[in-house]
């Protein structure tokens, strides 16, 4: 995938992971970009995104990024570590450290060997271009598979690329994204598009409800394209972020099948989507996904958990085509529901009542390979 | 163990679970007793929840209790099965049925085999005896041993009965109890000893963090005995009830480990447990404590999401007695940290700030035999 106008990228191996990987990668826009992010609402925010939040509303020229090591609980060596990062940008690029963005992923806890991570900063930079493969390639932990979008706007282009929330072994990781657009787009307007996309895309995607300390999003305009509308901007970024996020769920480690809940009928959307997500979240309805058993009780569960108010007589569920549970009663095949779970992608449907809200939650199953990969040592 | 003065059990097999073990229990009073309950909060509470909860404030003379199907999500038929198991003991014992508290434990939506347990009532009320140990039995699902307790309050007693709340395979169960005094009460007063003790037993453990439909304590008061200071009473019944939460932490299915989480230093008690609680539901956290791994990142990312303002710079966490987290720096060695977790009973303190609440909250690691398990077919 090639970036917009204005942006080139690279990756390389610094050093970080042991396994000769790339794990460094650089993001350059030509001239000062506008830029939004979301970030982790977690209190033990890693100390990059805690740089990065900072420097919300100045223009950047430049996102470091790298991966095997999260710089997360790192206490004061983790601050100058960031500083660090952004200074060698700086000298490399020629700008101020506050105009660049850093994200980190990884094991949380373990310092950075901060020394390979500087040395490897005037290297990466030999390598810049407008491909994005080598940077989407140097983000990634445990994904199996760089995530790379695109989508048009007008006469300008929206591209991203992701590293997974799979969150999973030996350490936990964590889901960034970084897009990029050429469309000159006033900061504000950024700032309004991008929380928008998130919350419809990365925020409908649940792995193990485990909210990492590291999660970050970026929206650059290089400007140096089109004027595209608002509407149609936001339409694009909307699209290469669900993409991404359905790129995350299937490669989200040690789960076998994609699952869609997708809940009707409620008072609204975010009352539709916390439904979702509590459904995503039900560990013993995932361990019956993995097993493609219709043990729709727990379903219903979890449901029940989230919305104290549910009236069961006005929820029906189906798994797949399968009505299995109609306005409060058993009904339906459970032979024909599990035949319907038993494939790398299946939906299940809440009606939870007659509102006009409704969302769709991505999830997996849990596998006991899952558990096996994340209970092995860090020590 | 035996039941106070004036309160005789029974437990026998009624033809529910196909395995031959008793499923049919019937406690008995004999004269009018005075109870109180606590009930889950889940919005898709069964047919017998709904039945008992009606019945708060109302003296009662028994309770029918069944394994092996939950009654839950049964419609209209659940809710005439629990009408019919009243009825049948209120003929048997001689009462009305609204004196008759009901209990069920399970697997969800299934229709009850309801003839069976009718025609179980009358040859059950044949072995009441003030022995608890066949009741005690004919509750359980997945548990592999009965759970009892007793304690005096002067020169009365509490005793009390337990169910798993494992939640396991091959379906969902419950978390039930039931608890007697022999101890002359008022009614009110039960119902301001029961939900304290409950608070700080069963809501501090954790398995799965999922929440049952079935989830109920009753604890009921014969009145044949003496009156008791209420304060000496209360400490009786949260003696017992912390007793058997922590016999059900220790029979959780697929665990191989007891975790203490122990919070100090919140603002007060209730968001002590909550932080606590936010530990406990951390999948990523529980895999790593099945393999005894001290990745404390996770430990951290968990309190941080749960409590957005926390101040990692006043956090410490040791596992054992290893300080692996000190006032937001990394220290310690994760040698030590392992080593303290790799035993059948291990504790993490986590030190958020100078407040004085501080809370326990019991839960386990979750094992890849309990994916197995909660993997398996209910069709």
């Amino acid at each position: 995938m090639k970036w917009p106008a204005g942006i080139s990228s690279a990756g390389l191996h610094c050093g970080i992971k042991p396994d000769g990987l790339l794990d460094l990668g650089l993001l350059v826009s030509d001239a000062p970009a506008a830029w939004a992010g979301t970030f982790t609402r977690n209190a033990a925010a890693a100390a990059p995104v805690q740089w990065s939040r900072a420097l919300t509303g100045k223009p950047v020229r430049a996102i470091v990024a790298n991966s095997g090591n999260a710089n997360a609980c790192t206490g004061r060596h983790g601050e100058a570590d960031v500083r660090a990062m952004a200074e060698a940008v700086s000298s490399t690029v020629g700008c101020s450290p506050e105009e660049v963005l850093v994200a980190s992923t990884g094991p949380i806890g373990v310092p950075l060997p901060i020394d390979r991570v500087v040395q490897g900063i005037p290297a990466i930079q030999n390598g810049l271009s407008d491909d994005a493969n080598s940077f989407s390639r140097s983000i990634l932990t445990t994904d199996t598979c760089p995530k790379e979008a695109m989508a048009s706007a007008g006469d300008a282009t929206v591209c991203g690329v992701a590293k997974g929330a799979a969150m999973c072994a030996p350490n936990m990781a964590t889901m960034l994204a970084f897009l990029a657009t050429d469309a000159s787009v006033d900061p504000a307007e950024l700032q309004e598009i991008l929380p928008e996309a998130v919350e419809r895309s990365f925020n409908r995607i649940s792995i193990d409800a485990c909210e990492s300390t590291n999660d970050s999003v970026f929206l650059l305009s290089s400007g140096t394209g089109p004027t595209v509308d608002a509407t149609e901007l936001a339409a694009a970024v909307n699209q290469v972020c669900a993409s991404l996020a359905e790129q995350i769920v299937r490669d989200a480690e040690g789960a076998s099948r994609v699952m869609r809940i997708v809940v009707e009928g409620a008072a609204d959307e975010p009352a539709a989507a916390a439904l979702g997500r509590g459904v995503a979240d039900s560990v013993l309805w995932r361990c019956a996904v993995n097993g493609a058993d219709p043990n729709w009780g727990r379903v219903l569960s979890a449901l029940g958990s989230v919305d104290r108010d549910l009236e069961l007589a006005q929820v029906s569920v189906s798994i797949g085509s399968e009505l299995i549970f109609d306005q409060g009663e058993p009904t339906g095949s459970l032979a024909a529901a599990a035949k319907a779970m038993d494939t790398d992608d299946f939906s299940i449907v809440c009606t939870i009542g007659s509102g006009p809200g409704s969302a769709e939650i991505l999830s997996t199953d849990i596998s006991a390979e899952y558990v096996k990969l994340n209970a092995e040592g860090t020590s």
